[in-house]
């Protein structure tokens, strides 16, 4: 996701925050999680941003709704672009989704999907143990293609022509799950989110307005080495951490 | 572990804490677990407790020193028990352990088997999937079955004669864990660490002194249903619950 819109706003300085101690949250209640967001939230504050992304499928689920109401910057999640990206690529408006427990018990999708107004009919599936067999480094496994046939087989007879990769780490499962799913489109929100974030700055007149490289900068809860073994999953470049307790 | 306390010692009361709002432990840092154990401990000390029992294998590997230094009622983990247990039923002193990446990595096993003093050798495995596979009810299940024959292949050659299981869930797995494996003996601590709690409150008179049932208190730190979901794989009779945020 901070590759994603610091290819869009480049100029854009981010601050990342990933509750490594606390993580996973996709098996987490809804009033967990929105204790965790505004925990993390107050850091976002006390660092000044002028616009939060949440960018956690499950976070988005089950905890946009109460920070949009709370807090003074523009909150975004990461539901809303991924239906958008999906109704818009799908032909035959029959659209998937998978993401963790919490995500998929939530019914945000659902919401999402019939907010649309259109004749999309969604097709959910939780798959829970895609994040434990990302994090364990077993991807392009036999053991990842057989937990991936067993979770997607009911999208089969479902004739879905799009899935919503519904979950920050299941790009990641990119190859094993295009394979299991042959002739469906993947729909990754992350890039779609990126541009919802270009779209708010503009229309509010957040832009930077300096032009220059923006930084990143990374904070996590747990000690900082955790991190770096997990974030070589997700990045490629080398980056710069620190531990914040929240 | 709360059947086997029961079992030793009928007539004791038992609170159990349950951090089902920030598990899994299993790869968190040292410093996290501290910090996580010391808000539970200062939970149990509200409950004027009279000793306590690590009942993770991660936070015995990680905390258990720690707290021992500082709190005032008897602090017990499950690392001593296990490995107690282990030396005594091997007939070739090679022992396995299994646990979660951050108690392999801790070393506390190894520590634990050197101090026993005798001439046993130790062979450790991390099996971080084993947890998430328990939790998503992959109990007899031919995915499990491959991701122990993964993990567990490098003992063949170790001709290990017990193997210890080193995390909570792994009993679950008894039956996948003991035909990947063989005739081995496989070692539970739960039993081994009620036997110390028995022993423990003996020696410093801390025993019931009134003759009845004693009960049980369970209390976790997330919503009640996700623990009643999970806590159906491990117990058989029903529970009460309460949730706590500490």
């Amino acid at each position: 996701m901070t590759r994603s819109i610091h290819r869009q706003l480049p100029d854009e300085d981010i601050i990342y925050f990933g509750d490594t101690a606390r993580v996973p949250y996709g098996n987490k209640s809804r009033a967990t999680v929105i204790r965790f967001a505004r925990e993390i939230m107050a850091f976002m504050m006390e660092n000044r941003v002028k616009m939060v992304v949440v960018a956690c499928n499950t976070a988005s689920s089950l905890s946009l709704t109460s920070l949009k109401k709370t807090y003074p910057v523009p909150v975004i999640g990461v539901i809303t672009p991924g239906v958008r990206d999906a109704v818009r690529v799908s032909k035959n408006g029959r659209i998937g989704v998978i993401g963790t427990s919490s995500t998929i018990a939530s019914g945000a999708y659902d919401r999402e999907v019939a907010r649309a107004g259109l004749s999309c009919r969604l097709f959910s599936k939780s798959c829970p143990l895609f994040v434990p067999l990302v994090e364990n480094r077993f991807i392009n496994d036999p053991i990842t293609y057989e937990v991936a046939r067993r979770y997607l087989a009911g999208f089969k007879t479902r004739h879905i022509d799009t899935l919503i990769l519904g979950c920050t780490h299941y790009p990641i499962l990119r190859t094993v799950i295009g394979k299991v799913m042959g002739n469906v489109r993947l729909v990754d929100s992350s890039s779609a989110a990126a541009e919802e974030v270009k779209a708010t700055l503009s229309k509010k007149g957040l832009e930077a307005s300096r032009r220059r490289r923006g930084k990143t900068r990374y904070y996590v809860s747990d000690d900082v080495e955790g991190f770096s073994r997990v974030s070589g999953i997700f990045l490629k470049e080398k980056i710069n951490v620190k531990k914040v307790v929240i």
